[in-house]
């Protein structure tokens, strides 16, 4: 399937959004000038389009597959794995302390997005890696960071994240592995971990999983987990990979898409010969990891963008081709391609403008790491705040964009040949894991709505109505500051009863917010006329079309917990 | 995956919405005792539990499989298949007179929904036999339904309907297959057809193929279309099945989902011995068609309520059995049974509440066919402009409850052996075949809302208005009242823009029309306490929390088609 990067409406959000040019002020940030982010742009848009894209249907198709000697990635892989480390493409968000180009997040983001619309399974390697990367800077060692960060930063490693069980899901806390202290300041690493995306493949001489685990006597539930290091092969005195360090594939998940990536279970220590180091304290492992999950959150709020944006090339370009029956009202009995019709345009603007709108609110949050990163005043609350919408709200637009996809190609897009289908099949993944959408709803009205006692909250809903235009728009604004201060007065069924769908109406309330705004910027813009046109529409679409269906949710977000436990749980089988 | 047939809320909404009681009043249903319906409903309870469900998960991973002497169905489908003919499950709703019991199309609709609910890609083939049916019983001489009906009612033979082909979709009025006259009365068919649900397999000695094809000289466009009865294997002068009839399989699609039911290209007449004989008159084809197709369209709009049933019972049962963290702001720190979670219970409800609603849509569609048959005033008019709520706003909520279905699961419901994935495959086919949904909108905006100039609009919405007493249902109902009459004065651009959501909304309107009356049907209601605690609660929470999402439609469903072309088709590229 044909793709081009998404380019000119990255630059425009970059632009709007997070404004990358005030970033670029500062002396961290200095090197995000104009031309290397058009360069960074341009040059990831290359190595998307020509090789990443171009296997996109070979990972569905074939698939990672297991193999008594690991993970083997389909035929082309490995090549452009290669190609996006040596192109420093890793590099590009990383500290240039860690050997990397200290490039802010946002621009990592709009990287990752490309690489992702391209090969969302594909992408999810560097990804991953990225996690990784966070955990170390901010929890590890001097030494571990010097010897695993520059590797890492590349890509030329890849990382892990081992937080599952098989009866510790979303419950972290009932995990059972174990480290056991060898004397040495090291750990004896033995359980067994699931749902590990890239956990093992053929693309990198080493791997490096970050694994929860107990150590003895540990006291129960989340408290008494520590995050530690285990490379697939341990490091040799100088720092190139050595010995096998006992960490074996059992088999991998058979699963509806997302084929590229190999779900590994993971066996550490089958033969006692698992070494893993401490990452930060002892007990340490939850502060770690979420440092490590709640980038992963937007990053996976990103994979909604990323899916959401391969699924509207296809159908678009299927709809400019496809041509069938006349325009309904008009003179001509000729037909016309089905681009023409309304309710086919209705599909497209449909998936145009929630695609940008969920562009938009993940770059909006990705923004905030590197305000926070530069000490910015309520920036780390506007992180705290957002990132429940952008991994919740992005993967939601991701699903229902590219379930319209399947339907613009009608019965086509039933059948596999097409790719629509995969997009649809991929994206359903992504409000599953690293928390799933439930949580971060009560994530939302469990722990962010009060954060700084309702301040991030209020600050949020300030900034909107300060800017916002649409009588709608501010509607929707006005009912989500009204739902959420009575959130907070709620108890904890109530609260949750109504989470989800008053996290909807805050997510679109801000994606209004930003469209709104980007809307207002076209004019005058200079650019490519038809995307200031298209942009200018797709804006009005959501803000005029979409706004006033969240408001639709007021019911069910004040509807409280009553009519969901009026019934006992055996009454739903009845 | 465990499978129970939904007979409590079947027979519950027979009751109360197709008032079934009141058809068996009728000489034409006296067969319809209370005794006759409850036998029937758990009679093919028990095959579809005992027999189809435990085939659901072969009939996904083997499939129907493609060979050179046809088409093969997987293990077990043939010996279940010949259990539901010798069952006498296919002659349910066939008239006393073409060998069928004269039941109710309301008590047929039941049955189906308990064999696709089961196995809903195995169900597809008595579905489209039905469909065959129809045309036959409408359109059909008298030699050609003594022939053929009989094992048609049984389900003996099974019925095909071939309007696609490649570049003829939503376009049926662009096929190209011929028939040209052999001089005694028969027709010679040539032509590829596409897209063909069961146009081969194992399960029958015979197989009738409808075909739409065009006749020396015939108009261009659908006018041209003439509908033709064309037998896998010709029959023999005591009409036992002959010659072969030149039929070739060319082959099966590889779908995303419905594995079971392969979907053929079939190519008639490659040697030029394909023998088709007329169906009703010359150019007759578009009606004989619509009249196949409009209860085919209630049968797809089912097939939403089968695979929502099947969803939901199968995310109940993981919900009550799988334990995962402590319930928030309890007392206890034990960890629950994930049903025990608000987010989880709401996820559950609205399965119900949505699963039900279509139900109760369907059904009360499936009564106008009866109602009719009766020469019932207002009840063809009533049948067609619930056709498209119920075939397209029906499948819709197959997608969404499915999906929902996956996400209760968790990472569990993405991976293929948990079932969970298969349902969300399976469903999506249903907004796209047997006219899109898309289609539908634009049959009730461009045809229905107009049907005795707006007096079968008015009707139903004064029904409506006339029993609902929620203040968020009637505020919808009066919505849907002035969009309607709006949409009469638009021009087709701008009533097709706003057609999608104006048909969710008014079939949203028309289940909370239902759902608030079964509710109230559960007050002293006698019966299983559970079932009618759930079915109030279900009610409930459709009436306070699904309805006035519905209303947040309003601005899409008035919007026009301006924004839609403020943009040059090439533009959605940009």
């Amino acid at each position: 399937m044909p793709f081009t990067p998404a380019t000119t409406d990255q630059r425009f959000v970059l632009d709007h959004v997070t404004a990358i040019a005030d970033l670029a002020q500062s002396e961290r940030f200095a090197a995000a000038s104009d031309d290397v982010v058009d360069a960074v742009l341009e040059g990831v848009g290359q190595l998307a389009e020509g090789e990443w894209a171009p296997l996109q249907r070979i990972g569905d198709t074939v698939g990672a597959k297991w193999t008594a000697e690991g993970v083997v990635m389909p035929e082309g892989f490995v090549q452009a794995y290669r190609d996006y480390v040596e192109g420093g493409w890793g590099t590009i968000g990383v500290p240039e302390e860690f050997g990397g180009q200290g490039l802010p997040f946002a621009i990592q983001t709009a990287v990752l997005e490309t690489l992702g619309s391209a090969n969302m399974g594909f992408a999810l390697a560097p990804t991953l890696t990225v996690g990784a990367i966070e955990a170390l800077a901010h929890h590890g060692s001097a030494e571990q960071q010097a010897l695993y960060l520059p590797h890492l930063a590349t890509g030329e490693w890849t990382g892990t994240m081992n937080l599952t069980e098989p009866q510790a899901g979303s419950d972290v806390g009932a995990l059972r592995s174990t480290a056991t202290p060898r004397g040495d300041g090291t750990f004896l690493i033995k359980g067994t971990k699931i749902y590990i995306s890239f956990g093992d493949h053929d693309m990198a001489p080493n791997i490096v999983h970050l694994v929860l685990a107990r150590t003895p006597g540990a006291p129960a539930g989340t408290k008494g987990i520590s995050l530690f290091l285990v490379p697939k092969y341990r490091l040799n005195a100088d720092g190139t990979p050595g010995d096998f360090n006992d960490v074996r594939v059992v088999s991998i998940e058979h699963k509806m898409g997302l084929h590229a990536s190999p779900t590994c279970v993971l066996s550490f220590g089958d033969n006692d010969d698992c070494i893993g180091e401490l990452i930060g304290g002892e007990f340490g492992g939850i502060r770690a990891m979420f440092t490590m999950m709640n980038n992963a959150r937007l990053n996976v709020g990103l994979q909604g963008v990323q899916v959401a944006e391969g699924a509207t090339q296809a159908a678009v370009a299927y709809a400019l081709e496809r041509v069938q029956s006349a325009r309904a009202g008009g003179a001509s009995r000729d037909s016309v391609r089905i681009v023409e019709h309304p309710d086919v345009r209705r599909m497209l603007m449909r998936m145009k403008a929630q695609t940008q709108a969920a562009r938009a609110l993940v770059y909006l949050a990705a923004a905030q790491v590197d305000r926070a990163a530069l000490g910015e005043a309520g920036a780390q609350n506007r992180l705290e705040i957002l990132t429940p919408l952008a991994k919740a709200h992005g993967t939601d637009i991701g699903c229902e964009v590219s379930s319209i996809g399947v339907q613009v190609f009608g019965g086509m897009g039933y059948i596999e040949e097409t790719g629509a289908a995969q997009f649809f099949r991929d994206a359903r993944i992504t409000p599953i894991y690293e928390g799933t959408n439930g949580i971060q709803a009560a994530d939302l009205v469990g722990r962010k709505l009060g954060l700084d006692n309702g301040a991030a909250f209020a600050a949020l809903i300030g900034d909107m109505r300060a800017e916002a235009q649409d009588a709608g728009l501010i509607a929707l604004i006005d009912a989500c500051e009204e739902i959420g201060r009575g959130m907070m007065t709620l108890d904890a069924d109530d609260k949750l009863a109504g989470s989800y769908p008053f996290l909807t109406m805050l997510s679109v309330a801000t994606c209004g917010w930003l469209m709104e705004r980007l809307g207002r910027a076209t004019e005058g813009a200079e650019g490519d006329a038809a995307y200031l046109a298209m942009k200018k529409a797709a804006t009005r679409f959501y803000v005029e079309q979409i706004v006033p269906e969240a408001l639709g949710l007021k019911a069910a977000a004040t509807a409280k917990a009553d009519v969901l436990y009026s019934v006992e749980a055996e009454a739903f089988a009845a």
